[in-house]
């Protein structure tokens, strides 16, 4: 549970899935009611609520109106997730019981419990921090590492979960971020999406868009307006992407990651089509697990992206190492190749040299321990 | 190789990827020039051609030209494919040593040198074959099964390889169907096409289409007409259709094939979009290998696969066993929805309760020894 007692601006985004989970339809229902603005945030885990039909979503109501009353506010002031297994009623009366003692042992100043407490098969704990001036702090332009005797007032913070079925819109995967920075609904919102756009919907684990993935943002107005709101605008990227990131570094069966880059397209839609077939291939995806330098399956991943590709004009590097260039394949050893794709974050350039679109795509190679922990989820 | 030293009318699809293969460009330049006609197909594996630049599009034009020689036709009347690595020349002149007396030594009447040839990763040789009546034949309308006295005249083979990189539009996978049926090319493409829209594009193994997919018709005329032009487009449609579920069923690490069948689609794209989004999810493919009725992955993939999809009218059976219905779980206990699962192939049903479409998809489970083929495979 996370409170927010003097009440909070909220922002969320939820995932694109026809079967969203009880809860998910029901917060956004909430943050539609109060306008964007929220006082708790409740989510479970064992159980994703989801297919669970009107006796699912009646729960999900029972839960919420249960938590609104032991923390004194509007039902519309709840907002709520679940994660775990679709299609499984959840045990009201144990997560009722557990509601109560929850509400009055809640701490404030720390997300950590928070960030514990949403984990599943997740096998670390998730944060990240950036400050970031407030309006009247000294030198808030240069505030954090320029001049750290200079305290910035700022702070935000987001926490996630998720290890599995991580996919663009989105995965099964939660992330909350908070500021006590002063915004509007709107502004918060659109501080969300710029974030998520460039890090939650630029990786994936095994390409499924889950029934209850959520993004989740709050800001507490504690501190006041941000001096800057590029500052703070770049405070929530970073966010962001280091929370994408760790769940990437954590993804089932996690050995490896790499990070596919984009240059050189005919249009924005190209280089994410390029980046996201290259970096979800299967193929590719094995191949980077056993540090297998098969770099054609890059290729046969961009040629059927839909993207415009003209072979010809198609550059390919991995790390620092040319592969393929002008058409043709570079005259580079497979030891040298192999020794980029073993390394521990593997760097994929492809330079389309179409255009002057770019963007990039972050996965992990397919491991035999994924299939295995997948092929035994539910028993 | 495959000789029709007659000549015979010739048909083809291609991969869709733009990283075609040098073979691929050939043959689809030399149908073209024919008009649709050929003498010859050549295939190698150990190299797939592609992404080889100028120097493998020359590589690939010298043996469609020594073949051509050695078997008394115009280069145009040869077509060709490569299968194996992306990104590798062809060792040449190993290639032109073989073609002599592979050329003198190709035997008439049996298609199973050839299917054995195209082997590589295939643990079983691919063959089917369908019996048809010919015009003059006494009783075409009931000729094979009905009325297996009454010899039919017509002949409908194929043979297939194909164990990776398996996806529609196409895999990795290269088959090819003949028939001593005369047709002109127009009615033999046209029969192609139907028939590979229900077969090779029904399936997947990795949802990676490869540079080198290919499907090929002949129709060498030996036999003349066929009596029923529909019997002769069933016989095609079954051939590929057998030879399709050969090639999932022999996929890398194969244990278990299930088939997704959508009906009550609003339309025939949804009933498409459903049923490969189900088939080609990696977490439904992961619970169909450990026997795992984690069937709210089912439900979680249909609602992400961008079709119209309404909870409250989808009904989901797997076997005999309703799963899901009216927007709610049924009534089904673990153990018996398990022993579904665990069958050698899965039938898995949803009705979307929108409209009249419906479509189907086949794939097999995701395992551990997939990854690990994948994970070494240039290596």
């Amino acid at each position: 549970m996370l409170r927010m007692d003097g009440g909070a601006v909220a922002a969320a985004m939820f995932t694109t899935n026809l079967f969203a989970a009880a809860p998910v339809q029901i917060s956004r229902d909430h943050l539609h009611n109060s306008r964007g603005h929220a006082n708790v945030l409740i989510v479970n885990s064992g159980g994703a609520n989801a297919a669970t039909g009107p006796h699912g979503y009646a729960d999900a109501q029972l839960i919420g109106d249960y938590v609104a009353q032991e923390c004194g506010c509007a039902p519309d002031a709840v907002l709520m997730n679940s994660t775990g297994i679709i299609g499984k009623r959840l045990p009201l009366s144990n997560i009722q019981q557990a509601i109560t003692p929850l509400a009055s042992s809640c701490v404030t100043g720390s997300a950590e419990p928070f960030a514990r407490a949403i984990m599943t098969t997740d096998t670390r704990i998730k944060m990240s921090t950036r400050l970031v001036g407030a309006t009247g702090s000294d030198d808030s332009a240069t505030a954090n590492s320029k001049n750290p005797m200079n305290q910035p007032q700022i702070r935000v913070t987001g926490v996630a979960k998720g290890a599995g079925m991580i996919h663009p819109n989105m995965a099964t995967m939660i992330a909350v971020i908070t500021t006590d920075a002063a915004l509007e609904p709107n502004e918060l919102d659109a501080m969300l999406r710029v974030a998520v756009e460039q890090s939650f919907h630029r990786i994936s684990i095994d390409g499924d868009t889950s029934t209850n993935d959520s993004v989740f943002a709050f800001a507490t107005a504690q501190r006041g307006a941000a001096a800057d709101h590029k500052e703070l605008q770049r405070a929530f990227c970073e966010v962001a992407r280091e929370l994408a990131h760790m769940i990437v570094c954590d993804g089932e069966g996690f050995t490896r990651a790499f990070e596919v880059r984009v240059r050189g397209a005919a249009s924005a839609a190209d280089a994410l089509a390029v980046s996201k077939t290259m970096a979800t291939s299967m193929l590719v995806r094995c191949a980077i697990t056993g540090g297998d330098p098969n770099w054609g399956r890059l290729l046969a991943a961009a040629g059927r992206s839909g993207a415009k590709v003209d072979p010809e004009r198609v550059s390919l590097c991995v790390g620092n190492v040319v592969l393929f260039q002008h058409g043709q394949p570079a005259d580079t050893s497979k030891q040298i190749a192999a020794a980029e794709f073993s390394k521990a974050n593997v760097i994929i350039e492809l330079d389309l040299g179409l255009g002057a679109h770019e963007d990039f795509f972050i996965s992990s190679g397919l491991t035999q321990e994924y299939v295995k922990l997948n092929s035994e989820y539910s028993t």
